[in-house]
């Protein structure tokens, strides 16, 4: 039989009833013949109480020993949720990310994983265990503990699906799977049964959130099958249900079971645009404006330069919400007066909407039916970004639920392709 | 300068506050030019809410899970001391029990430590920083985490000191040092400032609780100094003073700054007694009652077997109170038919007193002032056990108050020997 890994989020290892859950769960897998991997996220509150208290005794905790402390809480977990398995009649047996070995580089607090030794879970496996693996964290070349940074978990499960050659990766989450758009926001969207990576890709990087970007990406590299579906359903519902429920998260195009040109609306309102008035146009203006924001550390998100007018142009890019501030005051104290800007503009009050889909390739069309969508419900459209498989716009703020669900229904995303 | 290491228990690591406060602590001896290394337990209250936790899952958890489980509380606490020292000023960093590493044996949840690295430590030490080292934690063969079981981060703090040849070993604590008897039963009891080390094994094993008996044994067989003081205090007393607080325990008997015969008055209500009476006499006969006692992995600590009369003898033993209802359970179904007791006596209204001090080694008429002391107050005697530096004796439990009083009237215990 194959081997499956299983991921839970923190809300799902919650407390110890629900651990018990998981772990009926697990033994569910584990009873039809499966080799079954597990990797826990920290029970809901626990990472973020401890980071709390290093906060309290440092306002910029050293990053080494913040993993120190931060890696405890999946540690404690994965004992739990061994103890639980036993419980249940499973021989079972945890392991911190050390003891895998899970080797990562040095970056404390967003270390990346460079290598998984296999060895350790293999030889459990084969003698009939269910391998229980911290997620978040790992070691690194001198021993140090690393963790990968929020959600890293989903990582960790992506990685070790990879080195194992599992057959599937399993997300149990709190949503039983990815939708057309956020259901809070539509009422009318709907579960897909797959997505292609790439869209994944995208609907993450644009704040779908429900799965970590990193993890998407890692699965794409090594052509891991992922599944998102839900831990809040009957642990005891007949397995080849459970396998079929959630949404596949497939690296193979010609796989894909819908054909639809537009799979899902991806939007935020995390983002925060500046524009330079009157830039004088000269090579490397570009660069005079962006390299002090990246130096910074602040990561840039959309990017507009237009058509130069009599020697002169406009400037405008977006940065995170939080990084707003900062980005403002560089360019005011230094920016601005440096490359002879006419005035500079702030606006935080947008929001960026995107129709994001693999069929877009190859469809013409797309983004114009998206902005007669727009320009149909009265919406300005304020700056466009486009990729191979999406078009974002950045539109004021207050328009962002009514821009969805017009373009939900533009895009016919409530009935499901044929 | 030399090395040092210091242990703070829980409570004096209950809070970041109280972290910092450590933390303040120890920058003040590294200022100084000691090179510090010290063993953290986890904050106050955290094991139990681990161990709670695995309880929940599983009525007898698992022993190496539990381990895993437990051992996360100094990890955390230990990370958040080297933030706390980070913040003073002082280059700090914590390491895991299998970072060190310590290396133990395999008997999860009360593992021994069978030896110590100490190339990492010195490395940082010399690099002029302060290390963290987990207590109450090692990993074994199999590089499976294991704990030393309850207050072993008195053994862990005491281990390294031996390993790394250190000075002195401070055990910080919540009382400011080891007393002549309990303060709260005789309120002229005295801090003792220079213990024997023979002495404290004997008030430790009778329940002084200052310090887990096994960090004690340890002490002695590495000739570790080590000094139990107050972690109340405040961190920025003179470094002199504090150096010359608390409670010394020596191996050097001739170091020795005081000459009292008797050091200390221990005692304790954990004992329960179980009576065979009319039992005949034979070859063998204490092994018929104590063996299988022993085989129910049940401590016996006092043993009194009194001189045959026409071929029936009485006998006599203490358990800790806990195993009481086990052991009667024991006699009553098995033993007293099948050795022939004629009668069972179980008393658990007793306690035990004790006399402890290196000077009865050369010193005749000590127990008899006991004996006589404790006839001038009616207390009768139960039973007698004595030992090269002890005599203890069970009495019934309501006297207990009073007999401590006495005899540390009686032994002049008030005052400094001069």
């Amino acid at each position: 039989m194959a081997i499956i890994v299983h991921k839970y989020g923190g809300t799902s290892m919650g407390s110890t009833e629900r651990i018990k859950n998981v772990a009926r769960r697990v033994a569910k897998w584990h009873a039809a013949g499966h080799q079954v991997v597990v990797v826990p996220s920290a029970m809901s509150g626990e990472t973020n109480r401890l980071i709390g208290l290093a906060r309290e005794i440092s306002a910029i905790p050293d990053p080494r020993e913040l993993d120190m402390i931060a890696a405890t809480g999946e540690q404690a977990s994965s004992g739990l949720l061994a103890l639980a398995l036993q419980a249940e009649g499973v021989d079972a047996r945890s392991y911190a990310g050390w003891q895998v070995p899970i080797h990562t580089d040095s970056s404390f607090t967003k270390a990346r994983i460079t290598a998984i030794d296999d060895a350790r879970i293999k030889a459990d496996l084969d003698a009939g265990r269910v391998v229980v693996v911290t997620g978040f964290q790992g070691v690194d070349d001198q021993g140090n503990i690393t963790t990968l940074g929020r959600g890293g978990s989903d990582t960790s499960a992506v990685a070790v699906a990879a080195a194992l050659n599992a057959q599937e990766c399993l997300i149990y989450t709190d949503v039983d799977g990815v939708y057309t758009t956020d259901p809070r926001v539509v009422a009318e969207a709907r579960r897909l049964h797959v997505v292609s990576f790439e869209e994944m890709l995208e609907m993450a990087s644009l704040g779908s959130k429900v799965l970590q970007i990193r993890s998407v990406e890692f699965a794409g590299k090594y052509r891991v099958p992922l599944r998102v579906l839900s831990s809040l359903t009957d642990p005891n519902i007949p397995l080849e249900q459970e396998m079929q429920s959630g949404t596949l998260i497939t690296f193979e195009e010609d796989a894909q079971m819908e054909s639809a040109i537009v799979s899902g609306i991806a939007f935020t309102r995390d983002e925060a645009k500046i524009t330079l008035l009157a830039v004088p146009d000269r090579p490397g203006v570009a660069f005079s404006i962006l390299g002090p924001v990246a130096d910074a550390n602040i990561d840039i998100d959309m990017i507009v330069q237009n058509q130069s007018v009599s020697g002169h142009t406009d400037f405008s890019f977006t940065v995170n919400r939080n990084d707003f501030a900062k980005v403002v005051k560089l360019m005011h104290d230094t920016i601005v007066p440096a490359v002879g800007a006419r005035e500079m503009v702030a606006d935080e009050n947008v929001a960026k909407v995107s129709i994001v889909g693999i069929g877009m390739r190859s469809h013409a069309g797309i983004a114009s039916l998206m902005f007669k969508t727009l320009a149909d419900e009265n919406i300005n459209i304020q700056m466009i970004s486009t990729s191979e498989i999406k078009t974002s716009v950045l539109i004021q703020d207050k328009y962002m639920e009514l821009a969805v669900r017009a373009l939900h229904k533009a895009f016919d995303l409530e009935t499901a392709p044929t």
